[in-house]
């Protein structure tokens, strides 16, 4: 209905031009809408966390400070830390201060991921603690999805990993007994499971097809994640796939959002 | 360290088995852990709506009642109810009830997003309001992504989606100024980017490299995609290149998390 054409404030910098034209064509309908002074600092900051100028670890200036230097006031300041925090870039420790977040582990969505391996390559100290092994009832929709009869039983294993001693991920396996008898008496912990289905059983994953969600934590994600509750994870439901395309797995991953990004690339179109 | 096998509740069924054993290798440090009721109950109701047993716009019966069908107690229903919401699945109308949310749109992060057509194909109304139009100066970051020169002038725009009247989802385009110089002169409400680049400008997009982040709104997003502050969005930003493999729009988009879910395939492993 309408646009607007202007340069948003750019704090500490020349304006490149300041130009500004409203073309209404309901002028009594027609609202000004600009994006607010808040969401202009935090993109600010954001680029500047992006582009390296402030990194991992470091410590921002108190807010009293940095009020002054993006000229901005303590309120504005607050709430563009806050959407810096919402977006898993900054951790605030109270009394102590604002820190720029590690960088997120970029996971490709196209291969498989193992994290282990994964997170070694990356210079990371992966670990894993198992939580729970179940023997669950398959229900209607998980049987279909694993194409065994309904009421089948089902192995749901649950194990967190971490980095570097942080716990940044939640799994959860679920594998028809029949297929995989026994599975409970291997090592869950210390061994991949991916991998114990395929030097145990033979069965290997070929491929996998994923759903990525993104939720917030409840108490009891947030307790084994050692987050708070409500903070941003990402969902991955995932069926995986043999050889012969047979599903064997049901997985449910839990990732947190201020840890790990997802990346995935459209293919070429047609041109 | 230690595991435990057991079934956990089944409510309203028959127990296919039920057997625990505890493994300790550390007695002494070792604690048992299983699953919170309130989890179980939240994955009961889950796959109910899952497997269409609950479906979308119905609504639950009350919690009193509910608490008895499924022989918990309110508090724990309430948490239950709460892992439900937390995951886009249960709308909570206060005074009137709880119902299960509409299904969520499945996004296939492979191809290119077309979102007007895309919903319309599926059998929504796509509806499109565009927020501003600004002349902002590239930052290095965003400079090195398209390939421009620091402090070259690049377009933003901001647009909101629908999808039958309700907001969804909060684009953002950033598209160099030398590249598609008085790109605010079309009608930027009712056409889609990509076409006003391909038609008017003889650049069409060939390919694009995204990264996706489970993030919980901010006011800003909360306001304009009529939710509540920290309800989970997912963050896609983009990078989108022409054909020559030249970047020429940076996109940072954020859809509602009860409203979309994003599909991933992993390739055939080699066997």
């Amino acid at each position: 209905m309408w646009y607007k054409i202007c340069i948003p404030l750019v704090i500490g910098r020349d304006l490149l031009l300041r130009k500004s034209l409203n073309q209404t064509k309901e002028a009594s309908r027609s609202t000004t809408f600009t994006v607010p002074l808040y969401i202009q600092i935090a993109e600010r900051l954001i680029s500047r966390i992006e582009s390296g100028d402030l990194s991992p670890g470091a410590q921002l200036a108190p807010e009293r400070e940095l009020s002054i230097e993006l000229n901005v006031n303590r309120m504005t300041l607050r709430r563009a830390l806050k959407v810096l925090e919402s977006q898993g870039l900054l951790e605030r420790r109270h009394g102590i201060g604002n820190f720029i977040a590690n960088s997120k582990i970029d996971r490709q969505t196209e291969t498989i991921f193992r994290f282990s391996s994964g997170m070694a390559k990356r210079g990371f100290i992966p670990g894993t603690k198992l939580i729970s092994v179940e023997v669950i009832e398959a229900e209607h929709r998980l049987a279909k999805d694993l194409d065994i009869h309904g009421s089948s039983g089902v192995y749901d294993i649950l194990r967190v990993r971490s980095i570097n001693h942080e716990p940044v991920m939640l799994e959860s396996y679920k594998i028809p007994l029949n297929w995989f008898p026994g599975i409970h008496e291997f090592d869950l912990e210390n061994r991949s499971i991916y991998e114990i289905l395929e030097t145990e059983y033979a069965v290997k994953i070929a491929r996998s097809r994923q759903s990525l969600e993104p939720i917030s934590a409840n108490s009891f994600e947030a307790e084994l994640l050692n987050i708070n509750l409500g903070d941003p994870l990402m969902l991955e439901k995932r069926i995986s796939y043999d050889a012969d395309d047979q599903p064997v797995e049901y997985g449910k991953d839990r990732y947190r959002g201020d840890r790990f990004r997802f990346i995935t690339e459209t293919s070429p179109v047609d041109i």
